[in-house]
């Protein structure tokens, strides 16, 4: 056997796709977060102590008593029967009337936007997203070479006239929202623009990819109806279990009109043929042996008081002319500096003083966007350290206007 | 909330790649298997009994205990760390050295042929492969839109003059090759073919793809060097647990060429984050923990009886103007028939007797090829049923033969 070979200059044999698939600016960010005394603000991910720690023994004996080899075994490319019987009901509870055979399983809610591209998206179709807007979607949307037409938002997000606006343009082959305690914003959609929306959709015959990972954490006030239940023949709902269970498992889920769900199945057959069996199954006994119901509000138990504490220590410290959204569920808090506010700047400023967050920016899909914006997260962080982390925020926001670097006040 | 509405005319969005994602034909085939009292020889999955059912509560113990809420966690999209490290010992037994960085995991061996497709496809690319191949493969790389060059085969696989003549017109993005025990025909590549093929790949500057799900599964003879070993800066070396523990987990890994392992990254990122934390977890503790070395021998046991008693069988039973494959190892027997065979009229006379098998012509990307030939499973049939469906086999040859429907002497 010879020695490893130099190595060859295979950059000519890339794809064209591969051109529109730049490194992660945030993943760049988020190495930052693991440097020893970081607090962070800037992960996207639930805290372990959110996962039921204390039923996983008793999940995974059941798993394997009741299911034995046909967890270990190839599985249909749709999902696990037991699954997808357990999400329909699930999906009841959210008024999404979807048959199990109607509900189709992934690897994770990734496994749908990916799915969803490969069906749908042929180089230079336009595809209407928020701005801002989560990453993760344009990730998976990127190698089939979209177009990206945004949507104006507001405190309440997508406003329902730029979606009528951007439809009647035509060539939009689909719209995609994260319509609850939206990933940068916190934002929800409120009920009257949920309608209008479906009006919309029906008017135009339009297509809406409805991506909801946080509906479940909500901390405050009543649920929203989904915009699949208002609008069933023109939305993919699509929901995981990342957030509410364990994300390591990479078990997400959808519905879909067809004959989009066919061909997603079709799509995701080449890809990973199935989602892991043994996940599935510990989802299955999860939904069905009513640990989400019993476990869910621990969850909230342990968000809810890091949430009301960065809301109270942006309240006492953050300087007057910055404003933040209040969600009432999620995972994070979207502050906006007055014009001129260039958070770039001010995350380089507080990654020395060992605090760490996402600028605003790279949820945008256009350059030169949300320079003034942040995004920051609670649920990594327990109550004591976010008050400090906010604290330093805003001192670094100050030192920063005094220097003449950004504007505070 | 209104009623589902009718379902609307979506086909219209549809990119223009699902015009080359055809179902599966395999797929059809496979639903006869169900049906009470067939005997299935069609399949290409392992055996439940080849499960290590008796470690799976040992090894899940030792994921909660070991691992905790990392288990459940968002995990790198390269892979969990100690399978990866686990995983580079265990290709260091075959000759293949790759640190365990150098070592990624994917959502079984689908998702690094996915991976493949989209970093290196561009519609109208050329794809050599063998004549016949991995339909998987082919699912996989179809909606990338390529153009497949055939290699011509015999009784020990490609022919490296043939790899050579298609190499030498050009344009050829990659080969896909299931160097050992090959998926239909159990064919293995000796070693003269496999340094003649390294010189080759050497000589054009050229990337292949080493597909070896199999290589652990012999029954017979001494293990043959993988091209990866022959080669390593020219190919693509893939594996996966799916044979030799579980495939319901989708655990499999690749290692690859610089800059194209980085690129597989980035893409898989935006297909599914990262593979299961658990499956992986599950896959460390069973490579660590010396569970592979001592059960693998256990598989071995219960496959080469099949084996030998399909051989067998056939020996005695078919008619001699048919002649197999006597592979090593593996999990398929490849029977060709006489010139103008027809297997799918012999198919359907075999169902109706309560036995099915693939009909071969469905492995070739040819239209008309391969009409004679037919892909015999063993894994998931015991030796005395393997007897008896050979058997009958063997009558619908001679009862079809004696009708004029197919030839047999």
């Amino acid at each position: 056997m010879e020695e490893r070979s130099p190595v060859m200059p295979f950059e000519r044999l890339l794809a064209r796709r591969t051109r529109l698939m730049g490194a992660n600016a945030i993943r760049e960010i988020l190495k930052v977060v693991s440097r020893p005394g970081m607090i962070s603000l800037a992960g996207g991910i639930p805290s372990p102590e959110s996962f039921p720690m204390g039923r996983i023994e008793t999940l995974t004996r059941t798993v394997v008593e009741k299911y034995g080899a046909h967890a270990l075994q190839y599985d249909p490319t749709e999902g696990f029967p037991p699954l997808r019987k357990a999400l329909s009901s699930h999906l009841a509870g959210k008024g999404i009337r979807a048959d199990p055979e109607q509900v189709l399983v992934t690897t994770g809610s990734q496994g749908v936007l990916d799915a969803l591209g490969k069906v749908l998206i042929d180089p230079g179709d336009r595809v209407a997203v928020e701005a801002p807007t989560y990453l993760g979607a344009l990730s998976a949307f990127n190698p089939y070479e979209p177009e990206y037409v945004c949507m104006e938002t507001d405190d309440h997000g997508v406003l329902p006239a730029s979606l009528d606006r951007v439809l009647s343009r035509g060539g939009v082959k689909f719209v995609y929202l994260v319509p609850t305690f939206q990933n940068p914003t916190g934002r929800t959609l409120p009920l009257e623009r949920r309608t209008e929306i479906a009006r919309i959709l029906r008017e135009h015959n339009a297509l809406l990819v409805e991506d909801d990972p946080y509906g479940d954490l909500r901390y405050r006030g009543h649920a929203v109806p989904t915009l699949h239940s208002l609008a069933p023949g023109h939305v993919v709902y699509t929901g995981t279990l990342s957030k509410v269970f364990a994300p390591g498992l990479r078990v997400g889920f959808f519905t879909a009109p067809e004959p989009i769900d066919r061909w997603m199945v079709l799509v995701k057959q080449g890809v990973d043929l199935h989602t892991s069996t043994f996940s599935q199954a510990l989802a299955a006994e999860y939904l069905a042996g009513g640990h989400l119901e019993a476990h869910l509000p621990e969850i909230i138990d342990l968000y809810r008081p890091r949430q009301e504490a960065m809301l109270e220590a942006l309240d006492r410290w953050f300087p007057e002319s910055f404003r933040w959204s209040r969600p009432e569920g999620g995972m994070f808090i979207w502050v906006e500096g007055p014009a001129g506010t260039d958070t770039l700047a001010l995350y380089r400023r507080a990654v020395a003083r060992k605090v760490a967050f996402v600028p605003g920016r790279f949820f945008f899909t256009a350059e030169g966007e949300g320079w003034e914006t942040m995004r920051l997260n609670f649920t990594m962080t327990g109550e004591a350290e976010i008050r400090h982390a906010v604290r330093i925020l805003s001192e670094v926001i100050r030192d920063a206007a005094a220097e003449g670097a950004a504007p505070s006040q």
